[in-house]
C-alpha cells in the first residue's frame, strides 16, 4: 500500500493462523496437523498478535488498525479487545461478525470439499483435488457481483478469453494452490468470525462494537453479495465514532484486493485522510 | 392461485420437461434414460406447449402468460416466440436470460452432485445423496436472502428451531427428495435459459424482448441475490409495454413459491389487475 509509507511508519503485517506460514495443518507436526489442528477464532489470532505488538516490539498505541475482508474482521476485534490502544480502524469488505447468512455458503466450500473421497477425513495422501475444483464455482459465483459478469470485467479487465479459462485459470487455479486443510481453517476462522465471542464480550456483539473508541470508518462494497452495505451499516451505528463509505464498484468483495487501480485508489486515500487526522 | 379463478378462466398449467412428471431423466426409457436423456431448452418447452395449446385445444390466443423463476422464464419465452398470441405476460422472479453470473451458481450444484461417487456418471444404482447433500448449503444461500436470515424468518415465519433443522428439513429434505439426474436436468435448462437462444432470434435477446407485444409485468424481489431487480429493470425498459414492479420483501427469490401470504396477496393482485384490463 502506498499510503502506508514505511519511511513514517512502523508497518506490521502479522500472518493469519492457518494460511500456510503462520502455523497451519499443512505445516504443523502430529499430533495437531492437518485435520487435527485446532479451530482457530478471531480472538486466538488477535491475542497472540497482541503479545507480538507488546512484547516483542513494546508498542502500547496503534495508529491505524486495517485490514481486508477476514483481515478487516482481525482489526476489528482488536480495536474492541484493546480501545485503548488501537487510536483508528479501517476495515473494508469486513465485518465485525459473520452473517447467519453466509455460514451458509461456508458451509458448502467445506462440504464440496470434503466429499472428495481423496480427502479421507483430512488425512488426505495426495490433495483432494476434485473437491477443490467444485469449491471454485460456489466460490466464485460470491467473490465478484452481478455487475463484474454483466459488464463482462473478467474479459476486458482481466483479461480472460472467456468465461470457462477464467473460472479455470482464477478460481481453480486459486483453489488448487491450497492446502485443502488450511482453506478449511480459514473458512473456519471465517464462519465463526465475531469479534464478541469471547471471555470479554460473551456474545454480546452491541457491547463489543460500543466499546470500540476508534476513529472509524467502514467501507463495504456496494455490489457484495455476502456482506451487503445494509449490514456494515449497522455496525457503523453501533460504534460511537464510525463512519460508513460504501465502495462504489462491480468488483464485489474482492475490491480490496488490488486488482483495479480505481477502486485501490479509492481505499488507498481513506488511510491516508485516517492517518493525516 | 385465488386470482386464476377456474370458474372464469381457462387454465393451463403444463410441467416442465425434467421435472419427473413430464418426460425426464428418471421415467424415460434407455437409452436416453438417465443422464443420456437431452438438454432441453425452454424452446423445446415452449414449443412442445405450443402444440398442447394450439393443436390440443384449439386456442389462438393467450389472456395470460404468468409463470415463477424458470416457469417465468417459460412464459416469457412464449410471448417471444409467439407475440401475436400472448396478451399479457407477468414474470415474478425470472430473467430473460439466465446472467453469467449465475452460471457459476448452477456450476457449483452440479459439480457437487456430479462428485459423488455413487453418481457413477449418472447411472447410479443408489441416489448420491451426498453429493445432494452438499448441494443443499449451495444452492440455500442464494434461495434466501442475508436480510431473511438476519431477521431470523427461518425460525419466526417458518417455525424451525434452529438454522441447522432449518438446512436438514427444509433444504436437504428438498434435494434428497430430488432424483439427481432430473435436478441436473433442470439445472441444465436454467443455466441456458435465453428466450433468444433459437432460430428466431439467434441470440439476439434485444431483438426477443422487442418483439414481445403483450401488455407486460416484471416483478423481481428486491433481495434476489441472483436475479437482482437492476437486470430484470433492464429487460423491462427493452419491452414495449413493459412496467417494472418490485416487490419489497426479505424473503429473496423463493418470494414466489407461496410461502408467506403478504407477499403472495401482492403477486395476486398483479395478476387480478392485469386480468382486469
Amino acid at each position: 500500500m502506498k499510503s502506508a509509507d514505511p519511511e513514517r511508519y512502523f508497518i506490521i503485517v502479522p500472518d493469519m493462523f492457518g494460511n500456510g506460514l503462520s502455523s497451519s495443518p499443512s505445516n504443523t507436526p502430529a499430533p495437531a496437523t492437518a485435520i487435527r489442528f485446532p479451530d482457530i477464532t478471531l480472538h486466538d489470532n488477535v491475542a497472540q498478535q497482541h503479545r507480538l505488538v507488546t512484547e516483542r516490539f513494546g508498542i502500547e498505541k496503534l495508529r491505524l488498525a486495517v485490514g481486508w475482508s477476514l483481515g478487516g474482521a482481525q482489526a476489528f476485534e482488536r480495536a474492541a479487545a484493546f480501545p485503548d490502544m488501537v487510536e483508528r480502524l479501517f476495515t473494508f469488505q469486513s465485518a465485525a461478525r459473520t452473517s447467519r447468512h453466509f455460514h451458509l455458503f461456508f458451509d458448502g466450500v467445506r462440504a464440496a470439499i470434503e466429499l472428495d473421497t481423496d480427502f479421507r477425513g483430512g488425512f488426505y495422501p495426495q490433495p483432494p483435488q476434485n473437491g477443490l475444483r467444485v469449491a471454485a464455482p460456489i466460490y466464485a459465483a460470491w467473490g465478484f457481483s452481478p455487475a463484474f459478469f454483466r459488464e463482462r470485467l473478467d474479459e476486458t479487465a482481466l483479461g480472460y478469453a472467456s468465461f470457462d479459462d477464467f473460472l479455470v485459470d482464477f478460481w481453480e487455479g486459486w483453489f488448487l494452490r491450497r492446502d485443502a486443510n488450511d482453506l478449511l481453517a480459514h473458512l473456519w476462522t471465517g464462519r465463526h468470525a465475531d469479534i464478541s465471542a469471547n471471555d470479554l464480550y460473551r456474545g454480546d456483539l452491541g457491547k463489543a462494537l460500543a466499546a470500540i473508541t476508534a476513529d472509524t470508518i467502514l467501507m463495504p462494497s456496494s455490489s457484495d453479495l455476502y456482506l451487503p452495505a445494509e449490514d456494515v451499516a449497522r455496525e457503523a451505528s453501533r460504534i460511537r465514532n464510525a463512519e460508513l463509505r460504501i465502495l462504489e464498484s462491480p468488483w464485489g468483495p474482492v475490491v480490496g484486493e488490488g486488482m483495479n487501480d480505481a477502486d485501490t485508489a479509492v481505499i488507498e486515500q481513506v488511510i491516508y485522510d485516517l492517518l493525516a487526522r
